[in-house]
């Protein structure tokens, strides 16, 4: 650590002043339902938030013909209107210290049918250590905590002095469009933190996904002449039983993959939705399943879907030898995995700032889920410290965080960013928003 | 027959002569798309054809409370505002003959995607002896030819000397509830004839339907953590999958039960429809499937949904031993079988009538599937008989009805009309609508 003990203290101490009303704002950000499409409320309030505090700022809707261009693009199926970026950028006066990424996503999944909810998922409440909602631990508390970590800073009369980029991003969830239209658009820096939540450790290695729609038909029939019609939900969990070969094939690979040796199951196939059929009493024809499908880091997305297009052309028919027809369609992730060099400086910096605020070494792990840290290190080179609170149920019913690992995590990111960018004592005179070099 | 051959030739000569208009009017009623809850312009067009008949007519709303208090009702789930039975009464002079039912339906069922379909569902064509589009054979050209048959009788200076119910009911694709509110109405005969789409045939004995909707639960997750949820997609599969035990157990009782002995699969377990899962990188913590089971006549709709709830109590869990939550809710139909008894005089009759149009012998079958004759015959001892023209893909893609069976059809329904009700030469002055004895 290069911070002197009481600076680092000055700066903990406001973070812990500061925390009551990061977690209003955590809990006002989550009563703003920001499912896909549906981000522009929750980006209102991100931006306004960014604004107060002087930064520089930039909102974008989503170009689909720029974003379609680019190799790490997800399928967009959904229309971009009022999908936007929020950017806020803080410049010091000068630029003297490490420019850095501080990068969350707005979008949140799906409840699931309400009623399986404790209470509305779209009221946050707080009950003991959680913090609940949907989007509350994926990613929202992360998402705030970059900014009242930032606000530490400031209230304990320091300056980061190097250029700072906050990123309240959309489309992580099904496309990673978001980061990536924020790399198009020029944003970059030397490092940058993802506070997803991560139980408290650093990810080493994750998997990429690709997400496709495979679609079974056959022959509609009546139920009275069922044995000459075709069954396509049954079809189609044949097609899926097939496709799981594939997986077990993968996950039978899981030792030529750095990072991946000890994990059980690292390539799971899921089986997210279903839709078939119209009538109780009509043998069904068609059957559409949802399918995520992950892949290993250095495998790309072109590779992996040519591997799973030339193994379902093996499913020819079902188990009774009825012919099957089965039509896949991409409809968004397709997306490589990454691995974070070991060794970087931002991941030392944040090393100690972590044992600075939990009194334990940062452990890495390796996580079978999707990451935006993917956009950084594949396509810009930018170190991806993706590393955030303790959650549960973050795709499930009453999904929640934990307080107190928020408070911890935002303390160390707030000490990453006084490490890695430097911090001078604020003048007077100094206004973030208006001091940065033109 | 007691039909002497010239008038008999004139009715059948009448036929011929009304069938262009005949096959153009079951067209523009199957341009009318009278799903479920949409009957209302269908229902329309047949009231103002049977108005311009000159029959007493009739048309009332279904009353949920009414049918709901009928053991033979099947569970509503929709509102029934705008769905309406039609019943046109024709009135002999005198009635000295015997009283018919002429039933037919007017829903049709869903379309499936309408892409699959050669042309348009609702845009009826005529393609060599073929008539097309949703609804032409099941049961839209049976329920045509009921009026047109009268037609040729009345063309040929003919009166019916019983009273006839042209009935145009709804909700037998799904709970029976149209025949039973009809029968609730008051409405009664020493016969009905239904020309449901037999290929030609006479139904002898047909299955009971249960339908149901199956909730199955669990634990929605992330992906990265899938081996922790528990996909309700499989999970559903899994249940489904033993309940077909039962659908096998069943099958293997078809000797005892008179007229099933010589099918092979008598007892469908239709897994009709599947929604479950909202995001491919959820894990599903619930899925729905829509079920219709048969039963055979003789065994009570109560007892065979205890048998299924009683089967159904057996899984608690899936292959890997994941507690399994499944909810099940009626939602349909809750509907004995029914046989029609051999050697009615009702029977009879038709065997004549059909070999005399056909030239061959009336066959009898076994239909696995659900027919409003159960109404009929469970709940008015009204001997049903359900008989009608050939016709491909009924719940299917490109459903048709074959023309040149629809006008044997109806020549077959003009003389059975002819023969059980008795005729009598119309009087210049008679006037169907009006010369009802009130």
């Amino acid at each position: 650590m290069t911070l002197d003990n009481a600076t680092r203290e000055r700066i903990l101490a406001e973070v812990d002043a500061g925390f009551d009303a990061q977690l209003a704002f955590t809990q006002e950000l989550v009563r703003h339902p920001s499912l896909r499409t549906e981000e522009s409320s929750a980006q209102d309030l991100m931006f306004a938030a960014m604004q107060d505090r002087g930064l520089e700022m930039d909102r974008w809707e989503l170009d689909v013909d720029d974003i379609a261009s680019h190799e790490g693009a997800g399928i967009i199926d959904v229309s971009y209107d009022d999908v936007d970026n929020v950017v806020g950028t803080y410049h010091p006066a000068l630029e003297a210290g490490r420019s850095l990424i501080l990068n969350g996503h707005i979008d949140v999944v799906p409840t699931g049918p309400e009623s399986e909810w404790a209470t509305s998922p779209w009221d946050s409440r707080i009950d003991g250590d959680w913090l609940t909602g949907r989007g509350s631990g994926d990613m929202k508390a992360g998402l705030v905590a970059n900014l009242f970590a930032f606000d530490a800073i400031r209230r304990a009369g320091l300056s980061p002095a190097g250029r700072i980029h906050f990123q309240s991003v959309v489309e992580e969830e099904c496309t990673g469009n978001g980061s990536l239209a924020a790399l198009q658009r020029g944003y970059t820096a030397e490092a940058v933190v993802i506070p997803e939540p991560e139980e408290d450790m650093l990810v080493r290695a994750n998997v990429g996904v690709i997400w496709f729609r495979l679609r079974v038909s056959g022959k509609p029939t009546h139920p009275r002449e069922m044995s000459s019609g075709f069954n396509a939900i049954d079809a189609a969990h044949h097609v899926v039983g097939r496709l799981r070969e594939l997986e077990d094939r993968w996950n039978a690979q899981k030792d030529s993959h750095r990072y991946f040796e000890d994990l059980e199951h690292p390539i799971n196939f899921n089986l997210g939705k279903i839709a078939g059929g119209d009538w109780a009493s009509s043998v069904p024809a068609w059957c559409e399943v949802d399918l995520r499908v992950a892949l290993y880091p250095g495998v790309t997305a072109e590779d992996a879907w040519t591997e799973i297009i030339d193994h379902l052309a093996t499913v020819v028919d079902d188990e009774h030898g009825h012919p099957i027809t089965a039509r896949t369609t991409r409809n968004g992730f397709f997306a490589e995995g990454y691995v974070l060099d070991e060794g970087s400086d931002a991941e030392n910096v944040l090393r100690g700032t972590h044992r600075e605020v939990f009194g334990d070494e940062l452990r890495t792990f390796t996580t079978p889920g999707y990451l935006d840290g993917r956009v950084f290190t594949q396509y810009a080179g930018i170190p991806a410290l993706v590393y955030g609170p303790i959650s549960e149920a973050i795709h499930g019913y009453d999904e929640r965080v934990s307080i107190e690992s928020v408070r911890r995590i935002t303390k160390s990111i707030a000490l990453f960013i006084a490490e890695w960018c430097g911090i001078t004592e604020a003048r007077a005179e100094s206004d973030p928003g208006r001091s940065h070099s033109s």
